[in-house]
């Protein structure tokens, strides 16, 4: 059974702290293996990959056949059905143009003192994805980072994809080609990631690397974090729904085990002042989570960490919300934006009772790579500003120098910083005797 | 003696690859320790934060004394010099205005579809920034933390310094007050930044931390990410110079010197197409070097990492630089915004003879917190961005969900998750039933 709260109960800060403090991920140990796998790779290069790749994919390779070459793709691709490519391209289309109106602007102006300033966004040159293989192999991730990094104009885009005993995703493949991927290679695990941090006879290194993976594709991640950009380490998925009492139930629970079913660690919230509707949408779970494909995942979620939480009023679930910064907040009530204003600390919301969370997934437009585990408190979603940074720009004209120079001479003086005071000193010193150029 | 390379030399670019993958860093493996330090402050709290400050600063506390009571403060203040506080608050003012301009629009807008999409940005609540102590202790990066946050509209700003046997740094404290900080406890190391995760009877938690310090405070940062956010984990400081024939070589030696003076890992590069400038410069700082405060720290740095590059042209000037991927790059040529142009990767770019890096440091507004040891090619310096995070935004009219959901049920089953397609399609058949609310 889920956990039941409610606000106005003497015990809810109790359970409600309970609730936020509980670990929900089993994260085992593998950072020795992975360091070990790593080192092996940036010894043997694709001789390493092809021993992993044979010990854990069952695929025996060569150097030849690390990537995945166009004929095979063109093949493999032509296989997808035309509705199923008609639904891929639909959701890349509207992932693109959402992606499109993130992209910065650069900006340059000349304040009062005559020093010129300001920052220019220049995209990261080569992009690794990694796209687990097996159940996890989703086509929706690969256009989910993989058209980021295009719009921010990365010029070398690469994908690395298990494909045990060799059976590839078709779909997966369609997406890396709707996408724009320049290079896809048959790797996967540690390896993978450590062949595109480091480099390999056959694969190029790249500068930043985006994708979900599992526990050793994570550890693999964070070690390399340095040599090159990573994203963010995601923990298990979570969706919290807040609905006033006319609600339909039933889609209320198909929104709730849409979250449950991706894995026994995730968590579905329902937050509503109605506890008639409470009641009626844990029946409404209990009723749909029989028929579901995924009953068993589905079911552990919402046993293990399902709650619904029924409070005084909506005010008061905007703040309980904030509280647990969910990454998906779905706002099922009749002034969704009102609410929305309330809140601080999301992921990503959807706002009214016709967004449910699936369509984010896939074709509403936004990315679905969101933060988890209440770090959207201090972190966005993935976007276009992943695959760009930032160099900032300063000109000073002599005139400038010499208004705000002897400032910057005192501070290092302050600091006892001699040679920072006199790399500022020596010119002012020839401006005064009117020599400057 | 610095490196000499030539890039017309047969052996160029066996010395600029070694020159490229040397490591600068001994990072010490205090992991263990500190692991122990955070474990301990998270039990026992403030009497945590007592015993380590009695040991490693010397200082005996109580729970009542970790804070440094406002009217501590201003007696403090007091007594700094008119001169460095008009310096610092100069430095304050002109921080302000850039960062200013960092601030990012919300934005929304309704598609052809009919789904109003969007996003907004909201600040981290609270922010706590390291001060290191003693030597390190620079109320500059006091401002250039801090006054990004305060920009960002963070809510409560948090400072922990060390005041190694009770000595407080009064530009450390000024600067706090300038870019108003809201607390500030005299507790530093890994203690500290456990306290700012975690929170302890006297010390609240934040949920992003920023700020440079030793390698245990690194590995404290590294250890509570995720818990909280954090800046980057900053390297050794480097400066790049490209300069034509004609530059004042004493003002090179000075600005290659600022940088070396920082830290005997620092590195400090000059590459011109012209070798004549290359041995003047090489003389300036053999002569300036015995003549700085720092020439020990100064001389280790160019003894061991300086480095002196002579170029066929400036464009290949530039294309070494975005290889190297510098912190700081100074453009000391005639038009310096043509050359800038030709680069892709660095931190910061300093324009034309009149802008040395040291104005950079302090006064000329830009942040100095800047990406390190190549990591430039994938990431920015410091900026509003970091204390503020980006939550998406969705809304589909019913006629929106008929248009864009079809495509999301087809994308689920093609997915295997069940449930994501129910959620949709059930509105879908309400609306087909011609009763959608």
């Amino acid at each position: 059974m889920p956990i039941r709260l409610t606000t106005s109960a003497a015990d809810f800060e109790t359970g409600f702290a309970a609730m936020l403090s509980a670990k929900r991920e089993d994260s085992a140990d593998v950072g020795d293996v992975v360091a070990g796998i790593i080192a092996d790779v940036r010894d043997r290069g694709d001789a390493a990959l092809i021993d992993y790749t044979a010990r854990f994919d069952r695929l025996d390779l060569t150097a030849e056949t690390l990537r995945i070459p166009a004929k095979e793709m063109s093949r493999v691709v032509a296989g997808v059905p035309a509705e199923d490519r008609a639904a891929l391209e639909l959701a890349a289309e509207r992932i693109r143009a959402y992606h499109a109106r993130q992209m910065p602007q650069d900006e340059s102006w000349t304040d009062e003192a005559g020093a010129t300033l300001g920052w220019r966004w220049t995209p990261v040159t080569a992009a690794g994805l990694y796209v687990p293989g097996g159940q996890a192999s989703y086509p929706s991730s690969v256009l989910m980072n993989a058209i980021p990094a295009r719009v921010a104009g990365v010029e070398r885009l690469v994908v690395c994809v298990p494909t045990p005993d060799g059976v590839v995703n078709p779909l997966v493949l369609l997406a890396c080609e709707l996408a724009g991927v320049d290079e896809i290679y048959r790797v996967g695990g540690a390896q993978a990631i450590a062949a595109m941090a480091y480099g390999t006879e056959t694969i190029a290194p790249v500068d930043k690397i985006t994708g979900p993976g599992n526990a050793f594709v994570a550890a693999a991640k964070r070690q390399v974090f340095g040599r090159v950009g990573i994203d963010m380490i995601a923990g298990p998925s979570e969706v919290l729904i807040i609905a006033e009492g006319d609600q339909n139930p039933d889609w209320l629970a198909l929104d709730l085990m849409a979250q449950a079913e991706h894995d026994a660690d995730a968590q579905s919230i329902l937050i509503t002042p109605d506890a008639g509707l409470a009641d009626a949408v844990e029946q409404a779970v209990a009723r749909l989570i029989p028929t579901l494909d995924r009953a068993e995942i589905a079911g552990a979620s919402w046993r293990d960490y399902g709650a619904v939480i029924v409070t005084r009023d909506l005010e008061e679930a905007a703040a309980l919300s904030d509280r647990i910064a969910p990454e998906h907040l779905e706002l099922c009530v009749a002034e969704p934006e009102a609410l929305a204003a309330r809140t601080r600390h999301a992921g990503a919301i959807f706002l009214g009772a016709h967004t449910p969370e699936a369509v984010g997934d896939y074709v509403s437009g936004p990315n679905h790579v969101l933060p988890t585990a209440r770090s959207a408190r201090f972190s966005s979603g993935l976007s276009v500003m992943d695959f760009l940074k930032r160099t900032t720009l300063a000109r000073l004209t002599p005139g400038a120098l010499a208004r705000i120079g002897p400032a910057a001479v005192r501070l290092a003086a302050s600091e006892g910083l001699a040679a920072h005071g006199q790399s500022v000193a020596a010119r002012l010193q020839t401006l005064n005797e009117g020599s400057g150029t």
